[in-house]
């Protein structure tokens, strides 16, 4: 057992360089154009008249950004995730090695909670949480054992959201590369002191009780598996869960939400469009707002990122509506990925297979990530392990980070492809070119 | 591999050997009274005017009786259900070493379906099938798998129905020699041509659906886990259930039920009476019908089924109403029991425990099966692999096997501790004698 605990170190040794070398490859630093004021999704605004607004009234609405009422003007006294909202970027979330991130999670991971009430929209029990310092997350608790598959007999419509996939996509998504899903962390939450005991939510408060075990248990209101046979339970009163940074306030920065032109049916017998027109792609790409920029290979981005974790629940996707169509995509909600490891789900990448368009950078990263060096699943099991929910259990167990190599394999495979196609018929060219010519190419170009 | 089969061969015929050797026990043989015309409960009737009737009314609800119009009155012509049937007498529901049984399960297991139903009442989906010579069985599927523990946070009422729980019933009951659940056997089905292709239920056919892997599945109507994630499947058309014979329909053989003094609250959070009320059992003693006869003594012998297999589901019991109060309990509705094996449940056990009175033949039982060379988990291990579905799998996994005998010593250890208090105050005895003593009860004696 002692040989197998070394081994295991020394494994996660040579992973967390792995992930190290990963980020730290010209690929991931490439220089990037100094952002113009207007391409920040918000902005502080100089210290009004503190008289004028209650102390409570330090968000402002109607003026589309924070008041800088409570806050110095340095950033540096600001609270992490308010940081972590002012760099929010028209083409990212949070900038690569964001030294604001270990703060951000570790404060979200650790602040008391002082309020905890039901989010509704979504089909499932999810919690907004709020901190002292004005922070907030949304809260998702585990309601599978995390080495269980999901039920094959199930449809992707009534699975289970997992915590841990919330936090697994977060982790997936800036290895990637893209940087689009707001962090998430794993929790032991008190469900009696955290959530019972300071609720404000009386129709959640309400369903709690104490299960046969006498364990602490709830299950809220929502459409499914909302009752006392789905509760979830603390053991006997922590409960593990995700908690995400929430957002921006809408009435901040507004998003608009697009539904994805591959959006299954959501029937058990009926087949969407895309699933029986070969030539579906043909449509989309002269179909606004495909026909122009970024906006197919962004979703080409998002439809790789939901292969790799097999998530078949991307009806829609959300952008924010200050950038208009020429910015990145919000990978959010990402809680039925990660319920499969012995299977993969080729129709996930039918808009691939389908339009054969991937962004140069995009392609590039994913070939890094099958080096050895670079292996997918060995720094996704290094990024994973800076979780604090890790000490409990690996976040992913290994046939999950397995299924990542040999899905990416799939995708490459479909690329290539793709890439076969073009030379015989002489069709638009597969690759997308992002890349800076000017930037020099022969560093990257090995791969 | 091989050396590991020829293992299991060998302990599997030794098992045999030891409940062959149970059952061939003076305790099991003990010679009993010639049963009057009356203690039956049916009768075959004299031949009628075949006229009278249509030939499919050939079950007469009005006479009490079935009738002979298209049997011979030779019982050997009957088809096994009826005379399984017929077979039921005040005592018990089939003979020890019954003939008739191999047959009887034999059909239930092997012949076609020719009707398939929903049964009204209850909680959850269940199906009334019918073979070709009008033989009935109640059909109950497989929702997890054997070896699954119920979820330790989920009340007695929220409990999955298990089939091979109603199967395992029947084998225990009969070890136990009580003979009162009725025949059981595990059987695959065709979920099209056995349920979907013949049911005449519209409401059941209409609940049928491919699952993403192509499994076919169903879900019925119901009050309890009757939903699209809650179907049952085949992998991908069989699906393993439990076929129980019917007893007489209760127009021919009405029952009646009585609610159990013991019954749980049904609530997460009320006590019952008998939780809080250590002499609860005194005021039950006093009470009809539980001050008279047996009924007592019945009703532990339930209790101890019941502990053995951990079934806290038991609210109510019925009896056959021709037969009075002076008859036994029948043990219908077992699927409850087996969900776990990892825990007893000591509170099922409370009835013994209050008011420290069993049968002499079950306590004698019950000592024999804790011997080494009757050991219940081997006998039980036996019994099971005579059932269909043992090439699929063993019916109970072993650590379910295991808690039998654990759970016995349990009861035997607190009827030793009421003999105890028996002989410290003075109290009512605890072996109620229903021996006869003219048998020569030195044979038995020795255990």
């Amino acid at each position: 057992m002692r040989r197998h605990g070394a081994n295991q170190t020394e494994r996660l040794e040579s992973d967390l360089l792995k992930l190290k070398a990963l980020f730290d490859h010209p690929l991931y630093n490439m220089p990037k154009p100094s952002i113009p004021e207007d391409d920040w999704l918000l902005k502080v605004k100089p210290k009004g008249k503190q008289s004028e607004r209650s102390s409570l009234m330090w968000v402002s609405a109607s003026q589309g950004g924070y008041d800088d009422v409570q806050w110095n003007s340095s950033s540096e006294s600001h609270p992490p995730w308010l940081r972590f909202h002012l760099g929010i970027t028209r083409w990212e979330l949070y900038p690569h090695l964001d030294p604001n991130m270990e703060l951000l999670t570790q404060q979200i991971a650790t602040q008391r909670i002082v309020s905890a009430v039901q989010k509704s929209g979504g089909t499932q029990l999810k919690l907004v949480m709020s901190f002292p310092n004005y922070g907030q997350a949304l809260f998702k608790p585990m309601k599978q054992e995390r080495d269980e598959e999901t039920n094959y007999n199930l449809y992707y419509f009534s699975d289970f959201e997992r915590h841990n996939a919330e936090i697994a996509a977060f982790h997936l998504d800036r290895i990637l590369g893209y940087r689009r899903v707001p962090p998430a962390v794993g929790r032991l939450v008190d469900v009696v002191k955290e959530i019972k005991d300071i609720t404000t939510d009386r129709k959640l408060a309400k369903t709690f009780f104490s299960s046969p075990v006498g364990n602490v248990c709830f299950y809220g209101l929502c459409s499914y598996y909302c009752s006392t046979e789905h509760a979830v339970c603390g053991r006997p009163l922590n409960l593990e869960a995700s908690l995400a940074v929430m957002l921006p306030d809408l009435s901040l920065a507004p998003r608009r939400s697009w539904r994805s032109p591959w959006r299954r049916s959501y029937s058990r017998s009926k087949l969407a469009k895309w699933e029986t027109e070969p030539d579906y792609c043909s449509t989309i790409k002269k179909t606004a707002p495909y026909n122009k920029g970024t906006r197919l290979v962004d979703f080409i981005d998002l439809v790789i990122l939901d292969f790799l974790m097999s998530n078949m629940d991307r009806h829609h996707y959300e952008t924010f509506e200050k950038f208009g169509n020429n910015t990145f995509l919000l990978h959010l909600d990402n809680g039925r990925a990660f319920g499969r490891h012995s299977k993969d789900e080729p129709s996930i990448l039918t808009p691939l297979r389908q339009c054969c368009r991937i962004r140069r950078s995009t392609w590039l990263r994913l070939r890094l990530l099958s080096l050895p060096q670079y292996h997918i699943s060995d720094v996704m099991r290094a990024s994973l392990s800076t979780d604090p929910l890790h000490k409990v259990a690996p976040l992913l167990a290994e046939p999950h980070l397995a299924a990542l190599s040999r899905r990416l394999k799939t995708v490459l495979d479909t690329v290539s492809r793709c890439q076969e196609q073009q030379k015989e018929d002489g069709r638009e060219k597969v690759i997308y070119d992002d890349l800076d010519m000017e930037y020099p190419l022969h560093q990257i170009s090995d791969y």
